[in-house]
């Protein structure tokens, strides 16, 4: 089932008191930058540091209660795995994350902080996935997965309806794609009010899956990538929000790491904000003149912040940076 | 003349259209840790970086059309005179900001980059002062100092009104205090609706000049201090918001070095901000245990985020951290 603005609409009420509204905030350098208004919807101030606490959260409140019973279980590492085990808790439902038997100690101590079950089952995506289902047979659980499902994308795209509320007269939407989920609920959001509005997907030029997919006409796998944005290395865009994002005619754009790198150090110090690599992939390609305003209001979305400290700090100490 | 209440509200209209109206965002691991709620205002996300934008701008808005015409200047090289300058440039008056010879490259050319007229006079405050002084009896411009005037204790209460528009039933209030203009407006516009509320004040531990003042019934000079925390170093508290924190029986805490730079990478990590050494007391003194909640809903107020890239990257490794 493809989701509709309704369920957009639905997802929002459902998640009444569970996330943050983000605030909208303009960054006048950046728009001066890009010849245009540029303003910032910072997903890494959201609960969990990621728009994906809002599609965790709305995939719970969905359960039948035999299913909230029973629990949920993902094979996210990421943000999505300890958004997930967040909404859970808070939701009073249990929930089992598996993840690489090499994953950082860092992610799996971030997963059970938020009050998951963390299981290890061993080091790829097919061999977690294996498990996470043979647990479905098992016992009865629901998988919530990260991306391609509507449950999620409706529940993303309430940043979109929070976007077009706070920026009424929006010409131009940026924002980071790696399953896809966050830019196809926007793309639903924003449509629906503003039918003219350009969706501009951004991709590490390396993990280009979304601008395969389009010039394919389907989604397409591709080799596995090697970037700094770590949430944005899916090897295929989700079926789901291919559709969307195909029917509404996103453009897909690309991002170096280097350009990365630059935008994270821009963020921190001119807007004062931490965001990871994947959520600064939007202002990197306003920032390298990927997507020229010509006095156009844009909006970027910030997808979220946890970074690695010393990646972090590698940013602050990136090189070529002109403010 | 101290300003009350009514001053501080005067001072929100006048100041429409022009400062950012900043967030209040919830932070549930610091609540946890000192036991009680805890809520931030960011006013690192404030323009030109800190709080000093509401204050300076409402000077400006306060002067007479001659005065206009003549000019401001200040004698502040931190962040008053980067907020100064962009005040004065939207506003279309000139502003002269005398800086030490010895200036940090990255600050004249900030206040550059903001319109101001760099000048530079010695390298002491008292030497500063008096070329201003020079400047205001030869060319008739105003002084905007940066705390000890009404109209900033004025301008900088609206940090407080918003606070307490988005936290009605907030218990204490713990605020950064250096020359005493913010935490005197925010006490302003707390008690006005909030009569019980606690205004905790925080300060280094090497310039306690508040801490001094209230012992002895009077701003005292203190020794020149040594700290990170650049924007708290006046020597003296300021005769107007020592009378308005005194009335009020606002209590001072100190917090070192030490506090800060953990407070910093918290909130870089945890709460996804960056906020200058100044910016972070309060969230110091709370996770130092120096002001437990027992309960009770917590404000801190984040004063600014204008941090040198070197110090934010010594934060993100500080030692000790454990989330």
């Amino acid at each position: 089932m493809i989701p509709t603005i309704s369920d957009v609409r639905a997802a929002r009420e459902r998640l009444a008191g569970g996330p943050h509204r983000t605030p909208l905030l303009r960054s006048r350098l950046l728009g001066e930058h890009a010849g245009g208004a540029a303003f910032l919807k910072p997903e890494n101030l959201q609960r969990a540091g990621a728009f994906k606490f809002r599609g965790a959260l709305h995939a719970i409140r969905t359960l039948a209660d035999d299913e909230r019973r029973r629990g949920v279980v993902t094979y996210s590492s990421g943000n999505h795995g300890q958004a997930l085990a967040l909404a859970a808790r808070e939701e009073g439902v249990r929930a089992v994350v598996f993840m690489p038997e090499d994953a950082p100690a860092a992610k799996v101590a971030a997963a059970r902080s938020y009050g998951a079950d963390v299981r290890f089952a061993g080091t790829t995506s097919p061999e977690r996935k294996a498990a996470a289902e043979a647990l479905v047979d098992r016992e009865g659980v629901v998988v919530v997965p990260p991306f391609d499902d509507p449950r999620i994308v409706a529940g993303q795209g309430t940043v979109g309806l929070e976007l077009v509320e706070d920026l009424p007269d929006v010409d131009v939407v940026l924002v980071p794609v790696g399953g896809g989920g966050l830019a196809a609920g926007v793309t639903l959001a924003l449509k629906a009010s503003r039918p003219d509005v350009e969706i501009v997907a951004v991709e590490p030029t390396t993990a280009d899956g979304l601008g395969r997919a389009l010039a394919a006409g389907a989604p397409v796998e591709i080799p596995a990538p090697t970037t700094i944005a770590d949430g944005l290395k899916p090897l295929q865009v989700g079926e789901i929000p291919f559709a969307i994002l195909s029917e509404h005619r996103a453009r897909a754009v690309t991002v170096t790491d280097e350009e990365i790198l630059d935008a994270m150090r821009f963020l921190a110090l001119r807007a004062r904000l931490v965001v990871e690599p994947s959520g600064a992939a939007g202002v990197a390609a306003l920032r390298a003149g990927k997507v020229p305003l010509e006095g156009r209001t844009a909006a970027v979305v910030l997808s979220g912040g946890n970074v690695d400290p010393a990646l972090l700090a590698r940013a602050l100490g990136s090189e070529g940076f002109d403010g």
